[in-house]
């Protein structure tokens, strides 16, 4: 193949950035789409589990002879069924990744840890009898003190969760077993010569409670075990290979032995990255013969399966005059939930990634809580982490009165720069995307009474890592493109059009699959908004792969050398002094299996470089003077999209980061009573933003291509969550004309403030 | 990668040639293998189909609206709803795959051409309904004489199935379009000459009977279309890429945007290669918007689902009283169903590729008749084509007074040699098994009264072509081998001991996966024997891709150059003179993620070089003089198998075509009254061989290993049904003493002959 045809690095496409019929759009709204527990099998059983009603408990006993004998019921599982993995490894967050902690958090061992905590599950042909079979469940608990608050679980006095828990990194190492099991620390220049030239200082202290990714399907599965020791598993996650390695690992079996095939999925924001009920339902299965459908209900999701984290926050930033950021020291407190593990170096790289500032010291500790382990949730760690620094800088562009995008400005990371955890930039869009803020209409539009506008800046590091794709040519020419990425957010849309206009071909001629772990390598989860990047790049190189093999079987149809053949627009063509006529795609597609088989490429990579990206946010709210009622009135995401693949997905995205910002933001949080009890766990009182509650979401995509992605791809998903916290939060301080610091900034806390000296 | 690595060619395995744990054993007695319905999907409708009462007739007209008014019924399919594909094709054997004939085998279009040709059929929320649906359906007939016998059939005056079909190959082109559409002629040498010069000759005739696959498993399939145009096809098929060629064209649509998941198998025998209710199925949900489930009843499949064709044959041999043919003459006529396309190459290249016969000539006429469209039957056309030749030579054995085998013996082919089609063989093991036979004690065993001893040779050409496979490593060391080809014959085993073999690792670390469409390239049917020859070459090559990168992998790690580093048992080896410990695969497949991607083999090949097999067949029986009842007593195979990947599955193969041929043999017949309808459409009529009727069939499996294959394979499952009928209606000619001629010698026939002068 002519090197020409490589490497489309234009920007005059004809698929990539358009809007097309979305490959998953009929399916789901007619209902074919088949999702976690849609697996239909002949025998199936109903499990359903047995939870914790206390915080932190011993576990004493458990007879679960009589739900064993009640009629219907096939098989109950206890943490006696589960292997045990009594090493504890070091905490690697964001993902609960030790097996000593899954195998305890599927299933309770030694202890309960928090409400909800599972102990116990039952298998039955019925849900109703599984039900009535864990009432027949008889545990004998020793309750514990319980703690909540990652500040009071640090304290030396604290209830300890885990006895073999101490604190990582610490040499000699300590004498107690502590909650607190790392602190991280960061920094460079010299903090106390910046505050020292600082004209103003701002000090403050924020926190967030933990917030649930709330997606529309519940987590849900079906196991099928065979006596030959395989075993097959449908399941709604947003990785079929990291399930499978987890389950397989957690229940000593070999990999291959193990085939995930995951479902249409009905969200998952980072909350369907890890395993909950998946090796539960298969050691029923293995036990009963007989496949085994899980499915949490929703009070089962609020108190087990993993929200994001709660953070505690002390900043403190100091400017001159002229708005340069001489010093900024944040001190902030992670609690990951009942086992060790939340984003600190998410946290760590998010704080001041946005600026360049001399001196600054960050510190992150995780500690242990008797709350449900915390997962994924988009842009995991980088909401908590930005809003100090963004609230910070608000109040001190007011004080020196500074334009508060001009103070971002001011002190923005240019192309070349680096964070202070040392990722060094290249080509960036802050600068675009600050401008474009600043000259966006909203920010100067006029404001009414109550009301006030919020800004705020996000940064995101986005992922590569192992994607796998397979690329199969039919012989009428159409495309069969198979990834193993669950898709989440329109990566099967952005596939086909990487797809086609690579091969130059007409976009329904592509097919766009999620295929499931027995036919294709491994593939990291759809997570860390690297799905379009990492799998799209393995798309194109196995694109590429069929390109190359269709120009060497043009040559060889005209017995001229290979090097005189390009590909362009769908077909071979010959170089000009052969005078050839071209050769279509579904001329060379019929041929293809004539000559030595069927034409596929194949790709299996590591991919980096996905690169950074920055999302600023303009929203102007009113609140309302008798109740403290918040209600945003317009809302503007301008965010450096890298390239829109499919521009529709990609303000989807970017709209739906603001919304999920707004419920962080105002409403949602975790209300646990004294007992240690979750008493908001439904939708009815865990109160989620839904369409009358948000306005339309005006987004502003900055085309900046990413230089390490054919097609510039820098990833979406993630970076538009991030600021829109502190800028919703920003909007009601500006409205009220009070500050405020402990999200969410609900009606109770707004009249609070408001009432305020 | 160091050469010493690749192509082990010894014969010292490890699994190779083992007996091991069936990887289809469990599923397959627990119930838990999913066959062709066993997809259960929300809002299922329940298809049934008409079908015509008579052997042939115009269709004036239907009306299906009463049907389609009917509460429960939710859509009707005739003809007018399958696209038509007007222009005729040339006749290819021995799979339908003209969209002429397809599109009005599926459902009638001008006429039906048998009892039981599809006219309509109707989607509704139950079979029951379906059913009732059915009779409401009005057709009008202008019923035609029908013709049932090849020869008949041919003759100038017979009623004529198509009014466009014309004898291909005449020139000019005939004035009368006629039954027979073709006539293929070979030959070499001078018969008239030959004939001259043989001692004795003789000149018989003979027939047989069209006969079912009888597979377990009905045709059955599950269809679900989507609104955006995309399907998805579940059925029991031995080629989902064929299958899914053939709906994707005959419904004029993309080949990527059908995907077809092949179910476990419950027996296919030939009887799936092709498409029967899949296309009606995808165009009733098409229709209706709700997944639909298709199967055929035992009636059903009986009478419209294809066969093996039913011959006459006029033979005449001659020889020398020292053994050596000197002519021989055979005219076949072949009746080919409904439709144009019997496997007329199969039987020219099957009459004499046993011998080296220097002057033959060999006729094969093709006709259509009103019976259902034959489809591939194990070994397709090539029993027929043996029975006469091998019934001939052991009567010119008899008059010459030589031993049968040793008439073969003196005119058997022999390395290098070529068939009367010109095909070239290289090693074959022939001679070996005529050897065998010869001495296994079976020959030399006593008989009793009414007792007769058979013998018959058979030879099949085996099929490679177009195979896919995709190998992939685990994280842990063990391996997914994904392959297109649904197991009928024990595919899994073999492609799990050879990749095992290669990689040299436990057996168990293997996992074999048969891969959907989506996600694989093409491969061909699961039939011509070719499976674990072409397809294991992919899988073959796949391994090795794998065991490439993991010593290029190794030497990355250790630091040294590729070429010092050999694969062995499992483990990279670094050359002597670096004193390095090996790395093994678990140490290296924990890395490879870490290293540039997971690591992966794909091969998508046209396989060549299977090559001949021979199989020799002894067989006694004994006649009951008063009912004419034949009993089979001792029966055994000697076959050149190559090298019996999995003897288990190769003895089973061998056996499993011995007792098709008995039931050949011995009692399977369509039986059609004079109204053209078939009477036997069921097991208690159409009597196969059951467990009490067969006596153990004794295997001797001869390895002569194909030197064009890694591991030496031949393919097994054909070649032993080749000889079987005349093996064994060779035996009942010697119990009686008579000659017989017409397939099957049920007892009526028997006593027939038995009561000759």
């Amino acid at each position: 193949m002519n090197e020409e045809s490589r490497g489309r690095s234009g920007s005059n496409y004809k698929w990539v950035g358009k809007v097309t019929r979305r490959p998953d759009g009929v399916d789901k709204v007619t209902g074919r789409a088949r999702y976690g527990d849609d697996m239909k099998l002949p025998g199936l059983l109903h499990a359903k589990v047995l939870r914790s009603p206390h915080a932190h408990a011993k576990i004493l006993s458990i007879d679960t002879s009589k739900a064993a004998a009640l009629k219907g019921v096939k098989g109950v599982v206890t943490s006696a069924d589960i292997p045990d993995h009594p090493e504890m490894a070091p905490p690697y967050p964001p993902i609960i990744n030790d097996l000593h902690d899954i195998s305890r958090n599927v299933m309770a061992r030694e202890k309960v840890l928090y409400d909800g905590h599972a102990v116990a599950a039952v298998a039955a042909t019925t849900e109703a009898i599984a039900k009535q079979a864990l009432k027949l469940i008889e545990v004998e608990y020793e309750v514990l003190a319980h703690v909540l608050d990652p500040i009071e679980a640090a304290k030396p006095d604290a209830p300890v969760l885990h006895e073999h828990l101490f604190t990582y990194g610490v040499d000699p190492k300590p004498e107690k077993p502590s909650n607190l099991f790392r602190t991280v620390n960061g920094g460079r220049g010299d903090v106390e010569k910046g505050f020292a030239e600082a004209d103003v200082i701002v000090e403050r202290e924020f926190s967030s409670e933990p917030v649930h990714q709330g997606y529309i399907e519940p987590l849900a599965c079906v196991a099928s075990a065979s006596e030959d020791g395989s075993v097959e598993l449908w399941t709604s996650t947003q990785g079929a290979f990291v399930a499978r390695a987890l389950c397989a690992k957690l229940l000593k079996m070999d990999i291959a032995m193990l085939r995930v095939t995951p479902s249409e999925i009905g969200g998952g924001f980072g909350g369907k990255t890890t395993i909950y009920g998946e090796p539960v339902a298969i050691r029923l299965s293995q036990m009963t013969g007989r496949p085994v459908r899980m499915v949490m209900s929703r009070s089962e999701l609020f108190r087990a399966s993993g929200p994001t984290l709660g953070s505690r926050s002390h900043i403190k930033i100091g400017v001159k005059r002229d708005g340069t950021v001489t010093a900024a020291d944040v001190v902030l407190w992670h609690q990951s939930g009942a086992f060790k593990g939340s984003p600190t170096g998410r946290a760590m790289d998010t704080f001041f990634s946005s600026y360049t500032i001399e001196n600054a010291k960050v510190t992150v500790h995780d500690v242990c809580v008797n709350r449900p382990k915390v997962a994924a949730y988009r842009a995991p760690g980088a909401p908590m982490a930005a809003y100090p620094v963004e609230m910070a800088l608000n109040e001190l562009a007011e004080k020196i009165g500074m334009d508060p995008i001009d103070l971002r400005a001011k002190n923005a990371v240019q192309d070349g720069g680096e964070s202070l955890m040392g990722t060094k930039y290249g080509r960036i869009g802050l600068n675009e995307v600050l401008e474009a803020a600043k000259n966006h209409p909203h920010y100067a539009a006029p404001l009414g009474p109550n009301q006030g506008r919020g800004f705020a800046l996000g940064y995101w590091m986005h992922g590569g890592g192992l994607s796998s794709a397979s690329v199969n040519l039919q012989d009428d020419g159409t495309l069969s493109v198979a990834t193993g990425n669950p898709d989440i957010g329109g990566s099967r849309s952005s596939m086909r059009a990487m797809a086609a206009e690579e091969m130059g071909i007409d976009i329904e001629a592509v097919k766009p699959i999620v295929a499931d772990t027995g036919s294709l390598g491994y593939s990291h989860l759809t997570a860390g908004s690297r799905t379009t990047f990492a799998t799209g790049m393995a798309v194109i190189n196995c694109v590429r792969e069929i390109m190359e093999k269709l120009c060497a079987l043009a040559a060889k149809k005209w017995d001229i050398p290979g090097e005189d053949v390009r590909w362009d627009s769908g077909q071979a063509i010959a170089a000009d002094s052969h005078d050839l006529p071209p050769l279509t795609l579904k001329e060379l597609a019929g041929m293809a299996t004539k000559m030595g088989g069927a034409i596929a490429g194949h790709s299996e990579i590591n991919a980096g470089g996905a690169g950074a990206a920055f999302s600023a946010q303009l929203v102007d709210v009113e609140v309302d003077p008798e109740t403290g009622f918040v209600k945003p009135l317009r809302y503007t995401v301008v965010q450096d999209v890298g390239r829109a693949i499919s521009p529709d997905y990609v303000e989807g995205q970017m709209q739906g980061g603001a919304v999920q910002g707004i419920g962080w933001a105002l409403n949602e949080e975790y209300v646990y009573g004294e007992d240690g009890r979750l008493q908001n766990n439904g939708f009815l009182d865990y109160r989620m933003p839904v369409a009358s509650d948000v306005p339309m979401i005006d987004t502003v995509m900055i085309e900046v291509p990413n230089p390490n992605h054919p097609y510039g791809v820098r990833g979406v998903g993630e970076p538009c969550l991030v600021p829109a916290p502190a800028a919703v939060a920003n909007a009601v301080e500006n409205a009220i004309g009070k500050k405020m610091g402990s999200l969410p900034f609900s009606p109770p806390k707004v009249l609070k403030a408001m009432q305020r000296g």
